[in-house]
């Protein structure tokens, strides 16, 4: 027997799992804080919606199997392709501009190497009929009070903003045939993780000329907004764009985490506007999170053209980071008060103090057997439990309770009628 | 383009997951209030897993596939192996008894009827490694607990419980062959739902001779304790063991809820001694909770002997029962406050002031787009946002707020110099 969970698939014992709830409790917590509504939809979708509009290399990742009426299925490798089904199968009755979230498991069917697996959660915010740039700025502002919420700062991260229309205008600007701008990204994309070498292949391999892929890495040497219209000797909608976000992100306070980095590109077809990653500023990980604006999806989906823009942020590469930087160090065990009692004879008197706790929603632990009460303090220590109640034969016999506060050590004692009268405060 | 998920599967717009994270809150209270701490398994296992020791139905309905290395995989269809897997694969370091509780979402591959998925998320409670009553005890009383925060009391359901042990013994009392004993179990836990006559063909299916046919019968006529101890003409410790558990579930005030039921038998084979499954008092619904001991199962799957007890407690059946009783009415939108402004010309003082709000953890659902106060205040009204602002061109010139208390109809004016400093209080 394989004790093993499927190749590249997480178990969550209780320690990770505290690690996770962590981690999409912050995420929820900021959804909820720019007014963002939870949704989902299933794991498992058709392998026509999920390789219709995604970019060759999720397609070739894809974890498709046919089920027993012979539907060519698959495990949804994200998120977006759901959501735009969704939207469209009820793109009337919907009220607009909406701001939905989820924290979907995905999954990619790719080889294992140090830091990639074959599923994460991935917290997705998307709005969807909004085409100002309140869409971006919302998504980019929740993301990043997300990253604040665990523990990191303007020294531990920045979100880098890119956009794909700016990069057309470049392209145009440069003589480019626009039926290689697509192909050109999904290569683009992969700078910094493949060699210029391979990068000149691929483009070769997308029928490029020499001159022409000269072109294009001239094109990705541009570094600043200010470079860019120097090129295009014009503020064209797609400078102004950027520059507005980055005015509106000034307002709320968050302009400092971002920069602009011409570089951003995404590796998914589906963009047509603004792009962003975040990046530890040590550059030590792959992306944080990652978005952008998609305004062709849905009608390309069947759907009514709808301007759109989403984030996609996993739990793998945020957890690396936060152990990195030694933020994972306060996960609580689950109950406020572990209890135990001495023998058979105390038991009866331990549910009923157990239960006038959880009536007054308190958590309790309760020994399931009878135990000394020195093991049950080297228990609570293990599991970093806040109280212990210990029940004696005295305790019975007085109807009486002894608190006894773990961290400083000092023992309280109640009498049964005061707790179940609701008269003891823990805090 | 097909716009409808897959079949048997369920969406969850915003609506629906305000009902299913109610459902959630409530499994994960209860559960948090007894001590159980939360764990995950991959929602893809082995085949061989999941259909080692399951029972035949369970077999039949797997969702299975083929991966592209030629691993046999499925989607599982319950939790129960994958937790056995998890605890044996760490068996000499975790500390018994453990208390987990997990909400997987599990997967049948069956005919669709009336209140039939082909998915469901089910809240899973276990306790392994503990022997003795309070296992079962502190599982119902979580699962219990769960239906009292949910809105449900004494009028509105109650557990039911058998026990596999006890109908062991009134097998062998009645001079069955203990070959059969598993087998029968599997027909028995069909009872009311298929016909008397389907009955005895299954069990004459399984071998059993018309006198034998007869003896099963006769035995499922007993419906109370006394009945059983006559029956037997002693107290074995099975029943001992059903007495001791209502003398405990007295002692936690929770008795009112329960009923003995021979006819309690469950579908899975693992089970070895109480079983239990909670249903409405109408009996318009399936099964709302079931559970039991299941002793052998580590065992069986390559680990240790370690007694063990879980219940599974799904979303479908809680939901209709909910719907039927009115109880899914007062389900909030997201946000506390819903704000709008006027013109572009007040956008960036709105978003200053939804930011403090924010900071300030206060939840704020801003526009992305100018429009009339009217509108705005139509839009909080439909989802039920309990406070609108509204800025126009005076609350930026003067720097202020007007709060509007949408349930009562006032409004109350604050500088934004007093939100920022923390001084707005919201209830």
């Amino acid at each position: 027997m394989n004790l093993a969970p499927p190749r590249g698939m997480r178990d969550f014992y209780p320690e990770d799992m505290r690690i996770r709830n962590r981690i999409f409790d912050a995420w929820k917590r900021a959804a909820h804080l720019y007014g963002f509504e939870e949704y989902d939809a299933p794991v498992v979708e058709t392998e026509e919606l999920l390789t219709r509009k995604s970019g060759e290399e999720i397609i070739q990742q894809i974890y498709n199997f046919t089920d027993k009426s012979n539907r060519r299925l698959a495990l949804r490798p994200e998120m977006t392709p759901s959501l735009a089904r969704m939207v469209i199968a009820r793109q009337k009755q919907l009220t607009y501009p909406l701001k939905w979230f989820s924290i979907p498991q995905c999954f990619r069917y790719e080889r294992m190497t140090k830091g990639r697996k074959r599923e994460h959660f991935q917290w997705n915010l998307d709005v969807v009929g909004e085409p100002g740039l309140m869409a971006e700025t919302e998504i980019l502002g929740a993301a990043i009070t997300a990253l604040r919420l665990l523990g990191l700062s303007e020294q531990d991260f920045r979100v880098r903003i890119g956009s794909r229309a700016l990069l057309a205008d470049l392209f145009k600007a440069s003589g480019l045939a626009e039926q290689h701008f697509l192909p050109v990204c999904l290569v683009l994309d992969k700078m910094g993780k493949i060699s210029p070498d391979e990068m000149q292949a691929m483009l070769r391999d997308e029928g490029l000329t020499p001159t022409e892929i000269k072109k294009v890495i001239d094109l990705m040497s541009i570094t600043s907004i200010d470079e860019a219209v120097a090129y295009l000797n014009q503020v064209t909608p797609a400078i102004a764009e950027v520059r507005e976000l980055f005015a509106i992100m000034t307002t709320t306070g968050l302009a400092a985490y971002l920069e602009f980095d011409m570089a951003i590109i995404r590796g998914l077809s589906y963009y047509t506007g603004i792009v962003f990653e975040a990046f530890d500023r040590q550059q030590k990980f792959r992306a944080i999170f990652g978005g952008g604006r998609y305004d062709n999806l849905l009608n390309a989906l069947g759907g009514e053209t709808m301007p759109s823009v989403g984030l996609g942020f996993g739990d793998v590469v945020i957890q690396e980071l936060l152990t990195a930087l030694d933020k994972l160090n306060d996960e609580k065990a689950a109950a406020e008060i572990l209890m135990g009692y001495m023998t058979p004879a105390e038991r009866d008197y331990a549910l009923q103090v157990a239960t006038a706790f959880r009536n007054d929603g308190i958590p309790v632990d309760l020994a399931l057997m009878p135990e000394k009460a020195k093991k049950l303090f080297s228990r609570a220590n293990k599991m970093g439990t806040r109280y212990t109640i210990f029940i004696g034969p005295d305790e019975v016999h007085q109807q009486t309770i002894s608190l006894k506060n773990m961290i400083t050590g000092e023992s309280q004692r109640y009498s049964l009628s005061a707790l179940k009268a609701g008269n003891i405060n823990l805090h």
